[in-house]
């Protein structure tokens, strides 16, 4: 099999999964695409949470207790910020604020977020492309049933406490996907995976780029999805909370059912192999692996089952 | 005596005698006029460096030591910056950062210089009423026999190296008079004192605002300057190197002379008493004093010299 591995990717999941790959497979022959949605701009500076996470931890520097931001961290600037009256639900380790404060200051220079994130990937060794979805800014925003609320806002400074309804990518209709992406999928690439991120706020954002179906559906390669809800819940973040509020079943058959149309087949974990014939009903082309990322073998095995599941797909001629 | 005292200041030297007054009277008595000249964006930062050093020496969490900054700074923004390759040439501490951060996002969403700073010196304890020059942004601008450098250039990254010429402050026709010095000119100040800055590039910008040396000369007090040049060299910084470069002389007598018109009265320092009366052919109100301020009593003592002989010059009624 030949061509490029294009992962849809979340934050912190979607970088695991992306650190397996990179060790499972060149890593020249993997593209990794980051949700923008969550990006924001705090105190000015523009933060971009998922393709930071991403960045950091395929450039070895990420902090893999804290699940986000960098290592060997420190937090003075914060602390003198707090103390200045600057608001501190959002937290910048001082070697993290490094890169918002240059990528800011690049953006204002006119310079494109794909061309800043492809030379920090460049500083910190990432033989991988990492790019984000589109370099025109899109906004996730939490529906719920006190309103709508930025998606920050919700995931740390409500800790996803509200009920949500719903979700709106403020921008999306005028964000164009990233123009290497669509090289990537011109090119036919040898899979794309959908990350075991969420599937509302960190993959459909990427999802709903227009056209990016249609052109993802038409590029030859079986598209591959990993459920991120196991046991009935998600592994890390509300994605298991939200599928409930959406009455959903919290299974990866509702996962099945909210990626139907689009994959060519589903990972699902050993924890829900009862269900596999459950979720074979609406995806026929099921696999079930560990799924759990805990340590590095864990992420190289999961990179594997998903290379070579979408791989069999190919022979089999499916799609 | 009574009413305030009005302080034109730069950064250190500015700072230093801004700390010596505010220990000689009430601070409530006390605004200090800060040069904005110097004032820049650094990787879409606004930086203000004279306003911040008065803001650090008087909340006390300068450094004593390097001269400007905060004390107990670090360096892992600064560290991790250079990693990304992010220019170096301007160094930013990570609790130095937390205030361009805040006053940069302050500013874009916009509120005043001078509101931030009086937030900012509420903050950090300050009772002194600390007041940038104006709201609206001048540049100084080095002209040296290379063209003209933006005054940051210059100083911090060329080390004061190219032959100064003269000096532009770009947008001064625009920038008004900080309206708090007006109505503090206006309401009658006890004393307006010349801080032992640099003339050129500190204390000049401030006098270059529109209309406000008649202002200063219409208020009814003393205007008292301090040499910032002792025994033909500055204490700090390249004021002896430009005024030779400008052919003036190096001495106290080049002060008065670059002063004459404006300033009621000159304090020189111990080391030149010797060339009072030359002084005094330009400028007849010549104190001598101790002026190297190296302990807070120095500050003090300098700060009580500056008070009393600009009493004194107005129960001569000079003015």
């Amino acid at each position: 099999m030949s061509g490029r591995i294009v992962v849809l990717s979340g934050g912190v999941g979607g970088a695991k999964l992306a650190l397996g790959l990179a060790h499972a497979v060149d890593p020249k022959d993997l593209m990794i695409v980051t949700n923008t949605g969550d990006d924001f701009d705090h105190y000015g500076l523009r933060v971009c949470p998922d393709t930071d996470t991403v960045l950091y931890t395929l450039g070895d520097v990420a902090d893999r207790e804290r699940g986000w931001g960098r290592a060997d961290e420190s937090w003075r600037f914060m602390e003198t910020f707090r103390a200045l009256g600057g608001a501190d639900w959002f937290n910048l380790g001082d070697r993290d604020l490094a890169l918002h404060v240059l990528r800011t200051a690049r953006l204002r220079g006119g310079e494109t977020l794909s061309a800043i994130t492809a030379d920090i990937a460049r500083t910190l060794g990432i033989a991988a492309a990492v790019i984000p979805m589109s370099d025109q800014p899109v906004s996730t925003h939490v529906e719920t049933t006190g309103g709508p609320i930025p998606f920050q806002h919700y995931f740390v400074r409500e800790q996803c406490a509200p009920v949500a309804t719903g979700f709106a990518f403020e921008g999306i209709a005028e964000a164009a996907p990233n123009p290497a992406l669509l090289e990537a999928l011109e090119a036919g690439p040898r899979a794309v995976l959908l990350a075991p991120s969420n599937p509302f706020v960190s993959i459909d954002p990427i999802l709903a780029l227009p056209g990016l179906r249609d052109r993802l559906r038409a590029c030859g390669a079986p598209v591959v999805a990993v459920s991120p809800i196991i046991g009935g819940r998600s592994i890390k973040g509300p994605a298991a909370k939200m599928m409930a509020e959406l009455r959903m079943p919290v299974s990866p058959a509702g996962i099945a059912r909210h990626y139907r149309g689009l994959i060519d087949g589903l990972v699902i974990d050993e924890a829900d192999r009862a269900l596999a014939e459950e979720v074979r009903a609406i995806e026929p082309e099921v696999t079930v692996a560990q799924s759990v990322m805990r340590s590095l073998d864990d992420r190289i095995a999961l990179a594997r089952c998903m290379i070579d599941f979408a791989d069999g797909l190919s022979a089999k001629g499916s799609p």
